[in-house]
């Protein structure tokens, strides 16, 4: 039973059936084709505001190309510590930005607040021996598993445009967030403040196309050739437009992210005691106790460790797929440690 | 009927259904997969020879990336003045090397030797001041769609070798030269001294995966956190490697591009004497004469104009599925100008 | 007799006392001192116009520093085909732009015109594929001894506006050209709709110091972190600010390059059938006929072979303190030869 | 009274001097002067070990460049989170690395050991998400003013190698660390295994030139192509080369460091019990007490707030030609506060 990740899920109908069904006419290439012309449209209908949109073959790619459309290599970007574009993605933001520095602030949850970003960043000076900031990258739902509400992401977004920085959310969970909050998508994206945004699919039942948004429309021009030039406009672009207008059009995003989410909401209420972080979107960060994580093993569960070694801290992913039997049993699992 | 682009045509069944069949099972995200796992084995049984091999989503990330392997910032490559990478890649060269400079060489038909470059290198000097060629890059088959022979490669490898560079191989369209000169794989790649190629299957009935395939395997490790860091590592790696291994396990690559280039040769032979260049692939590079494009178009024919504006040059590519009646008209066509 | 280069001349008496001046007193750190802060003001006198200053310790990184403030990576950059920073920077602007390209265009001399670049950037297309122009790079005077006129820098300078371009002048010989035009800086500088000018002292008398002059002073904020960030900010900035000072100040550099200009005119007349550009500045290249360059050499005098080889070709370089003597004995030769 | 800064300091007679001798002849441009020949026999004999040795223009340029030579874009760099390279150079490592990542380590009094790097990287993963350490870059004298024995470095060395590492010194005092020390200048640097030394002597009585030191002399090929690229080969080479040379051959280095050193010294004495960091070079960081910074800037003294704001925290410097009354006077002041 699988709980490492969800890139480890299928590919959903919806966006297979778009995929065999972007096969079907000869289309012009590059982004020529009906399905790239239908994006902008597309995502402005589902997040209620204008909007440009291209397609990339990976969250790191979405997030690294937003990013050197908004900061200048001299610049820097203000992130969480535990952001994935800090962490995990071999550092894609330098390489794209020409070097631009990430300026790391820490907070509870994986969630940064205005208080913890003016804190974490009263040393550093304005002179030029310094990068200066100029863009906030939040990632929603976050690495932690939990979520900002619309208040708190417009608070964060009203001291970016105070301080002059862009804003950007790293989203490859954002339909997580969504579903979780209830909200409109315009609440926890442009609404915000927020310039542009890395719409993830992949992890929510997609194949291989991610989305950066533009609400600030005037990065169109240059991302465009950022996006050409970081080999990220693929020469048959209708197969990941395609892949793009499923998910929103057909409502699958909404839908997989609920279900997600709901077998985490299980599998917290099966043992809330050992939750490290709420769990507000799809993953579970669990203290297992000695010997626990050897246990679920033995059941049968696939999961990442978690936390320093020994720790025996967990991570749990749910995907749109996993079976209601494998969630039942690990709740059950949990419950019984 | 579509004459513009190979990347206008559709995906083969070989590579549809390898996606679909990649969507059956629960895998291991980014490359832990088993299709990924299976890449090197497959692509040394087709080329004869042990290699490493990388998916990715687009020549241009193919090629860049490659030659971010074999040029520090402070080289330079060796290419045709009409090569790809430096006419129609955005600078994707530039920003992958971190500012290598491309040393331009001219040649008829698209095609370098030995002597061209040599001449076209004679006033490059050694010193600190100019940046020093480090990898040879030469594009098979040819931006006019001819072909080098294994002996034109085999002596341009050894002349590389010889000055202390790699060599570098744009093969968006590969198989159309294997097709075309009817010999083994491994006549135009590691036993023509190259390094790395960029092996297309996109314009050849793929979907969205390139391979780069390394001959020298040291170049690997490095090439690995180059792809992350690039954001070309997609999350369900699994979809990409499958469609490369469809296309060099089930045929589909040389079926296809055998295919394509028959239609072309039938355009040759229609008009011989509009032919610009030698027709060798798939591409058909035509003088039309005065009043050729507008009563082509007329007809109904869809195709770029090439050279000058007023040049009267047309370029016609046939895909795997360019329909025969389609080549028919059109050979009927040309014949009648 | 040493003709090599005037890079290969003494330091001027102004510009010795200047750095001994500046040596006397206590002052701030990196760009805090009296000198540094007197530079806008300095040039905005010599040039008749406001403008921002900054010293950088060659003319490469004027040159570099100031394309990368105006030209994003993604972009290019128009110069002739024999420019300094495209043959003798190994790869500096690609560098500092995080991978522009330059695109290339040739003219007789040394010398673009409107027509030329017009011509040579006709196949250049706009769509996304191709990197696009930002900026027009000149060089004052030329490299191949030639001098601009004002009509002439106005004329490319409206063009370059028109383009939408900014317009950058390698000044690494600007004194020399505005002695030999007799004119007001202004006419060839911001008058013309140079943005940015790299000023060169070096050559002129100088010794470790060149300036980036900004017309456009909206430049300025990032030119100061890309200067610091490219290690171009020294700790004692005051040593090359007076530098820089005396040449504008103390007429030095209109005085040294006068000289300079005289002595090569002198060499021009000598033997006016030998050469092979226009002598409007301190350079004279000569065909120095079979057995001209052994013969010259054999009578003391130093100097590089320019050209192909074999073409008995040579280049002459005439500085501030290069002996009368040596000037007329070199006269005489070519006289001679 | 300023004891803001060692930069602020005048340049010593024995720089002076050499540049001035240095004006006398005509030489070859750039590096092909008899100065710049001279530079690796002098520094092999300072240090008893055959090295590479580059002038160049700012002890930001010497660690940047440094660190390109040995990190590629996707490695890292592991340093102090108070070292210069981080805090003060504008993100100059990673424009000069193309985008490395700086991976930052705690540890008291600026100074890291074997078991602080150990702990701080035991997070840090092997696989592909990641950059991967390839460099230890430490500084010496350290940023708080604290020395690195030669057992200290030889062990952060050893456990370097052992990691497959290369070791850099950011030596901008390094003769600072020398004159304390008392040892051999090999036993801080090669004899450590340090790889690549910026060798600083702008703070230490020099004008505008720093050294990089090459021990591993395999890098100097990269390092020479690197350099000018950067614009640091200046013109004319000479005169950075004979600072250097006079700061080594004549003894000055140790003189001024040790000048210094002694100033320190005798501030740490006269209030012993106010020192945040042991005063093992020419910094004296101190704690004022509340009213102290104010009460000795009332007396003429000029010196940076330090720490947080409101910590009364300050920071001394003492440069080789700060005057005995100037000390005696701050001393008297420090112990009456």
């Amino acid at each position: 039973m699988n709980f490492l990740s969800d890139n480890a899920a299928a590919t959903c109908p919806e966006v297979i059936e778009a995929v065999l069904a972007a096969n079907m006419a000869t289309a012009q290439a590059y982004d020529g084709d009906a399905w790239s012309a239908r994006l902008d449209a597309a995502f402005a209908d589902f997040f209620g505001a204008p909007c440009s949109v291209f397609a990339v073959s990976s969250g790191t790619a979405a997030n690294a190309l937003s990013l050197a459309a908004m900061v200048p290599p001299f610049g820097a970007v203000v992130c969480h510590s535990e952001a994935h574009i800090h962490v995990d993605e071999c550092g894609a933001p330098e390489f794209f930005t020409g070097g631009a520095k990430l300026l790391l602030v820490d907070g509870p949850h994986g969630k940064l607040s205005v208080e913890r970003i003016t804190a974490g960043l009263a040393a550093h000076r304005g002179d030029v021996h310094q990068v200066q900031a100029r863009v906030l990258s939040l990632t929603q739902a976050t690495e932690c598993g939990t979520v900002y509400t619309p208040g708190e992401l417009a608070a964060l977004g009203a001291n970016a445009r105070a301080q002059g920085w862009r804003f950007h959310l790293d989203g490859a969970r954002f339909a997580n967030a969504l579903a979780s909050l209830g909200c409109h998508p315009g609440d926890i994206s442009w609404r915000a403040g927020v310039d542009a945004l890395s719409f993830g699919t992949i992890k929510n039942g997609g194949m291989s196309a991610e989305a950066i948004v533009l609400f600030d429309r005037s990065l169109a021009d240059e991302l465009r050739f950022r996006r050409k030039r970081a080999g990220q406009m693929p020469s048959k672009g209708r197969f990941n437009a395609a892949q793009l207008l499923a998910m929103v059009e057909t409502g699958a995003a909404l839908r997989n992210a609920a279900s997600a989410n709901a077998g985490a909401a299980r599998l917290a209420q099966a043992a809330p005691a050992r939750m490290l972080h709420p769990v507000e979107a799809n993953e579970v960060f669990a203290q297992l106790g000695t010997g626990g994580p050897e246990k679920l093993r033995a059941l049968g569960f696939n999961f990442y460790d978690w936390g320093d070694a020994g720790s025996n801290e967990a991570r749990f992913v749910i995907a749109w797929d996993t079976p209601a039997a494998s969630i039942d049993a690990l709740a059950a699992a949990l419950a019984a440690l």
